[in-house]
């Protein structure tokens, strides 16, 4: 096992109508200021947004609003976040809704406390403070409240990049299993499948014997893939979707990933294909993990076995162990499949003919990407035309 | 799944050589003048705690010391701790040894902050603060250098108490399994049970549909029961110390427990077993842990069916479904049996003729213990006559 830090210090408020509490959440972790961020006109529709105007108005806070947060989160709201918050000295921002919404908070908490371009630090400049981070998750996927990521697309190019830091990890998240009820069975499926991508990026590993962490992500895949059908025939399923919704922040948080490495390479294969075609990250994922695993399975069958066997159910063929892995592999497409997901770039709507500029624009050149098996240019290339 | 708030704000340094970092750490979180809390001479033959001595002079910080910590920790040397904290205005707990340690820290900690006597938090009292307490963990079993809780026992009575609140989570800590190689085998083996009873009486509940802790708790059980005999047979086997350390954390911070009712009555009556005898927690667990499952198995005879197939492997007996449940815990006496730990009172040096002390000792009067099943005074008895 390899030597890690891990710091999850975010406050989980998890349960029915705890949304309620965000006033009494953002005075304890310090916010007088606050700038609340959204997306679309759901939050509005649904009541929900003025929920919590009136638990920040009971608790005395005062705040500003800006929606307008789409998926795949771009530059230019997060810069007319930046300058808002500077202009009326908030010092807390409060996302309302999924991944998107959260990591534009995030972004928004890093510009705030910097004088240049936040983008630089997304472009690699190291972090050091941001203003704190209080979620109020409606969609279960990203891991957003949990994590230390955020990934924003930048305009300029449709860029889409990460930046990571314990920094960004929120002071708060209210995770209410009932607000992702209403949500349409597509997006719940795209949430589903980013969750298990975030576990299985941390499975396939040249780490040798991390039993725990193996067993760790073996339970969370195995909850999602015992939950999602539930929700996907009973969207009201509130214990369903509660499982989800811890599953997907434990899948994200590092719990199950210390002490290995791990390999974002079909994250970062899935960051092009989202950023040319503006295709929902958990179906981009639905298509490009299979075709990576297909792709990398020489490097370690036995692994590959192993997540076929535990993960899947499959029965191990002690003569043949690449059928099995083969196998899982063929599982976990039809399980995403069975989940309404694509498996293939023409169901995407992504076109082999574009597969140079995908690979341009992933600007690898010399380097390499991934851990696992360390992809060059061409190998990149290879994994987007077996996605086809 | 139930309502529940999470909060594991501990930073985990994971790894070899990491104990160099204290001083760095002990600054980080904003310690100025250090009690070292220790037990036997094992931290100061090995050297370690000249090492940690080092590493917070190297950082410019001050501290006094205090050792003499002894299994199923006292509630005298707490006084002693508090009278010298006061004294000296310490403002940062350093445990470094095993749970007895951190546990007694954190009692420190509590009472440096408080007028009256510190056993009145082991009482009942609401706890409000504590100083912040740092761990240098050094044997892998209660789960205290991530967790809320401490147990002391009062030496007027020798009665066995806990007291939990989030504030007794450790500001930091450094989790090197090196440091556990050098464990004797029956202590290494009595930390492998502990862990496994922090999991079990989270996984025994009533709370129906929480899959994902469901699995969690299986995953991390699962780990145990595959590497805790390599341990066994090699003690300086770093993988296998390193996956037990990050189970015994993750065991105990609730991670796996959350949303579920969880149920500690083996606990309680283990305590009332280890205040009379003052015999290892874990081997206590050990006894009274299978008494108590035989018990209470009618209550779901599903859930331990579960248990048998899911975490011990045995086959499913359809038309029998308590024949499979009973193999697990058969299973699980086989298991514990097999790192050497007593599963019966004679083992333990425990004395039938006691048994009406332990129940008395328990206090129950008209109330009842755990929440599985709510035990009277006459369950326990019977409880215990099982473990004979």
């Amino acid at each position: 096992m390899n030597n890690f830090n891990f710091y999850s210090p975010t406050f989980f408020v998890f349960g029915k109508e705890r949304e309620n509490e965000t006033g009494k959440l953002v005075k304890r972790f310090g916010g007088t200021k606050v700038l609340i961020h959204y997306g679309s006109g759901s939050v509005v529709k649904s009541g929900l947004l003025d929920r919590v105007k009136k638990s920040l108005s009971d608790a005395g806070i005062w705040f500003a609003e800006l929606g307008g947060v789409v998926p795949n989160p771009r530059s230019g709201l997060v810069y007319k976040g930046i300058e808002i918050s500077k202009n009326e000295n908030i010092d807390f921002i409060l996302a309302v809704g999924g991944g998107s919404v959260i990591d534009s908070a995030k972004a928004i908490a890093l510009g705030t406390l910097y004088d240049g371009d936040f983008w630089d630090f997304y472009c690699g400049k190291r972090i050091e403070k941001a203003l704190p981070v209080g979620t109020i998750l409606t969609l279960t996927a990203a891991g957003s409240e949990g994590s230390m990521g955020t990934v924003i697309t930048h305009e300029n190019g449709m860029l889409k990049r990460a930046a990571n830091h314990d920094v960004l990890r929120p002071a708060f998240s209210i995770l209410n299993p009932e607000l992702t009820c209403p949500l349409p069975p597509y997006q719940t499926a795209c949430g589903a499948v980013d969750m298990m991508a975030h576990v299985m990026e941390r499975y396939f590993t040249n780490t040798q014997n991390v039993e725990i962490t193996d067993r760790l992500c073996e339970g969370i895949l195995l909850s999602i893939i015992n939950e999602a059908p539930k929700v996907m025939s009973n969207p009201d399923d509130y214990d369903a979707r509660a499982n989800l919704m811890w599953a997907g922040m434990v899948a994200h948080n590092d719990t199950c990933g210390v002490g290995r490495e791990s390999d974002w390479a079909s994250h970062q294969m899935e960051h092009e294909l989202s950023g040319l075609y503006d295709v929902a990250h958990g179906a981009g994922l639905a298509v490009m993990f299979p075709a990576w695993m297909k792709y990398v399975l020489q490097q370690d069958v036995m692994r590959f076995a192993q997540f076929a066997v535990r993960v899947w159910g499959c029965e191990m063929d002690f003569q043949n162990p690449e059928k099995t892995a083969l196998q899982g592999i063929e599982r976990y497409e039809q399980f995403v499949s069975s989940l309404g997901m694509p498996i293939r770039f023409a169901q995407l709507g992504a076109k082999a003919e574009d597969i140079p500029t995908l690979v341009k624009t992933a600007g690898l050149g010399e380097n390499t990407m991934g851990s696992f098996v360390k992809l060059t240019e061409e190998d990149i290339r290879k994994i987007y035309e077996l996605a086809v």
